[in-house]
């Protein structure tokens, strides 16, 4: 009798075990339907973002107004080979840690970081390039962008263990800025030095949608990869980071103006929070992120004001849409910034940035002078030379 | 073995309910897994709902041709201000019934209905106030907001038990609406009402983006705080309500018109059914909602043509996008609509819209009168007073 | 004893089974919990698809230059009266295979497509009828498309079985395109004719945010329907087919253009890719679906080039938006691969597409004969006919 109570009684618990281990196992996703629900939400950022790579970077650089062709254009040429060309290469898992199916969400998430790098590299050199040699540069700076990613971020290196960068403030941001800051050295000419962008209160206008798209989608950027733990206060972080550059920019750029606001920072470090708050989105404390925004809001303007031109004569270069203001100095800021926040990466922060910043700089040049072999775009800035029926008025 | 057959086959009895529970809990959120999907959800949510924000109100106002920059920086600084105050405040809990953690996507979709109303409001003084003064209206109207949901919505009054106002018609619409109104009565001068607003064709297809955006992401407005039984009627019933406002805008414009279709009428009053649905959005059957719809998108449009011009007169101020056209009359209409629709609450539906128009109205006098000290916009409607390089020809 | 631990053996692997069943079942949806997360993930899908047919088709159309308000309004009117339409014929059942209520997101999806091939119909005739035509249009179209759904999709003929159509290459753009030269053909005057379209840098500017907007949701587009097995390649698929067109476009633009690329090709023929993928985005391989997109993009712009002008001279009419180059030829193209793709679906496949296209050039040469007699517009692409103050200069 006694064997047999301790036969059932031990049956009991093993059921019961059983049962709850079903219940605990689901959130570790053994449970295909909640695995599909979490596709379709993975799907969902990875669309935010193709909107912010689309529109967003797309229109930002509509503010030149006779290159609303070529800025959008161009756009459409660099995601349009950069997508594919980063699903396949990280697929074979050359250039990189660990492959990655190239049809699964997380590959396109994956790739559409590396084209944003690429597109922020763009926003250095647009207008004086050829639309096909955005081809050629997208082509050669996403295998950089991820060998870069698999040497800092995934520890290839061997020093950068514990590198802090959630949502890459310093591999996406300060890379792609660096990058495009070494092509535009190899690839700005004395007459482009000379030449005005230009920009109106139409193409003004057609900008801010770019910027609103980003801000507004920003979140998505930051929290597309995060544990479910940290999903709301990164979101949180994220819109604060981006609020309190908002209001520095305001503040800055009436000050630098005189009174006046220059619709060109509204527009451009408004967005800086969201490049700085990057790299420690998910762990800082909102009063924190929102902090950081305002400093890097303000790092942003003050760049536009003071330090692009005088950069610009002593490197005799043009970075067009002062990609070095927006995502190469937020970019370093949210990576350093996160020396302070987490205990114990000081060296393999540190190194992780340098790196980044080297490799994009030494191969910005480098590509750049490759590509200034494949041809010269006769006027800068002036969408009348590539296409059909552009007014050049 | 009578005894061990019962005890067995009550054993399976008693697993075979457990098992039954588990599955029936998880609706109840019992299941850290579906918990973390339904967080994403509403951040889905929150984030279309910031596009209506940014992009939405924000473009709309781009309608003013001389200020587009003035509209869009504004709305940044309303919500560059609105969102972290009211994820502030309600994280300590004062000005409302129970405080909600800052770090939450509920806090921030609360936030973003806050935000809301400020950004209505500004539509009644838009060009009229300098740019800071945005920013000190907006930091004055959130608190007045939250006391009204405190009061009205949290039934901290006393007598609104019952009141019905899913997606706010009454509490963000009608409020935001009669702040604004109250601020215009206060800050509209002599010379702002002999100067017109103006727009173009460049101005007015800006615009309709603005509007194209609110219309799309209006039912994650309605049904973002909607439990999963409503949730798909609530969806349905918004976009019939849009659709019966956008016939009836088109067909009352062109009477009105005689002939000839008015565009600001297209792009506002076919958001008028977004705003009457609000109230009773989960409750109405899909043909009540295309009723309501229609009949809201015919009083928006009968406000614009024959209301707006002689409340004007009569009250010497100016409505600049007719805000009491599109979320005054609108709203209103939606919270009395919900006394026909759900029985036994005239008295808290009544007593519920009053207190929130009579305190909307008064405090907007209020502050309008304290925004005054703060300083005069030269220019209405003008960038060039505050913008650099703005084409003011 | 052996009895009784047969029994009890019996026992724990009915139960261990019972346990195995509830998590197994949970795909097939037993749980409300996850069919309420399925709703809302739908629920996404739709409102993606709404912004491209709201902002995405409308503004497409923008690229009209003196024609921005009728193209926004007209877009307006035909979502206004068309997704009402649809969800109520729909939920009565007749013309359809089977009812589907009216209070659910899946049949809001269906509208929605259905929606799209009204608006792909009204780019023939866009800017040649009046505001008020494009709603006697949309009310006619909208049973028209039903029947060929029920017919063709649904198996109504009876030799369709097994036609293949996933996100309608066939059923919807290639049948909203023919309809569309149906009624181009009757609805076309000889000043019509006579008279250019006209766009600029700004009407393009305005057009290619259209555009992008339908590029970056034309994943949700494909995938909304598509069951989780299926659902990342078919998001890759779509997203390789677009990259593939966008490229393609490029260069033959360049070709034809000898040198210069028309901004125009750009902004449609890059969506030619997510047209003909459409037939079978859930079942080819990326590579193959990039190869589809690069082949629908070449067509494209070969149709604008090339075969548009001898289209329209030969049969007297126009095309205002190429809807042809656009939604009918690599509509047919995606329908024709799908022979290649799938084995043994020759004969439904082939008269799927036979049917469809008879029955939409049909039935829109004959409604355009209907629309005629209710009105002539004075001007062709000109709002001051229709609009207040619309800038005819």
């Amino acid at each position: 009798m006694m064997k047999k109570k301790i036969l059932i009684g031990g049956m009991i618990i093993i059921l019961t075990l059983l049962a709850a281990v079903q219940i605990w196992a689901e959130p570790a996703a053994a449970n295909p339907a909640i695995d599909g629900l979490r596709q379709v939400q993975q799907y969902n950022f990875s669309i935010n973002i193709l909107a912010m790579l689309l529109i967003g970077f797309g229109f930002l650089m509509v503010f030149a107004k006779k290159y609303g062709y070529g800025a959008t254009t161009g756009t459409f040429l660099v995601i349009g080979i950069g997508l594919p060309l980063y699903l396949f290469l990280r697929s074979t898992g050359i250039l990189s840690a660990a492959a990655i199916p190239a049809d699964t969400i997380k590959g396109l998430l994956f790739a559409e970081f590396g084209v944003a790098a690429a597109l922020i590299a763009m926003g250095a050199i647009l207008g004086r390039v050829k639309l096909y040699q955005y081809l050629i540069i997208a082509v050669l700076v996403i295998p950089v962008y991820m060998i870069n990613e698999w040497l800092v971020i995934d520890g290839g290196l061997g020093i950068t263990k514990g590198f802090v960068d959630t949502a890459g403030s310093v591999s996406i941001h300060a890379f792609g800025a660096y990058f495009g800051l070494g092509l535009a050295f190899a690839l700005t000419r004395k007459q482009d030095r000379a030449k005005a962008v230009g920009n109106d209160p139409v193409s003004n206008r057609f900008s801010l949608i770019g910027s609103m798209i980003l801000w507004l989608f920003w979140p998505s950027f930051c929290s597309a990869l995060v544990g479910p733990d940290q999903f709301q206060v990164t979101v949180i972080n994220t819109i604060l980071a981006l609020c309190g550059a908002t209001l520095s920019t305001y503040l800055l750029s009436r000050i630098f103006g005189k009174g006046k606001v220059n619709i060109g920072d509204i527009a451009n470090a408004s967005l800086a929070g969201g490049v700085a708050i990057g790299a420690t989105c998910n762990v800082v404390s909102p009063p924190v992120a929102f902090v950081i925004g305002i400093a890097a809001g303000a790092l942003c303007v003050f760049g536009y004001a003071k330090i692009q031109g005088k950069l610009q004569n002593i490197f005799k270069f043009v970075d067009t849409c002062g990609v070095h203001n927006l995502h190469g100095m937020p970019g370093i800021l949210g990576g350093i910034i996160a020396v302070f926040v987490v205990p114990g990466i000081v060296v393999p922060q540190l190194v992780g940035i340098l790196f980044t910043v080297v490799l994009a700089l030494v191969s910005g040049v480098g590509i750049g002078f490759v590509v200034r072999l494949t041809g010269n775009k006769k006027d800068a800035y002036e969408d009348g030379s590539e296409f059909e029926n552009a007014a050049s008025e």
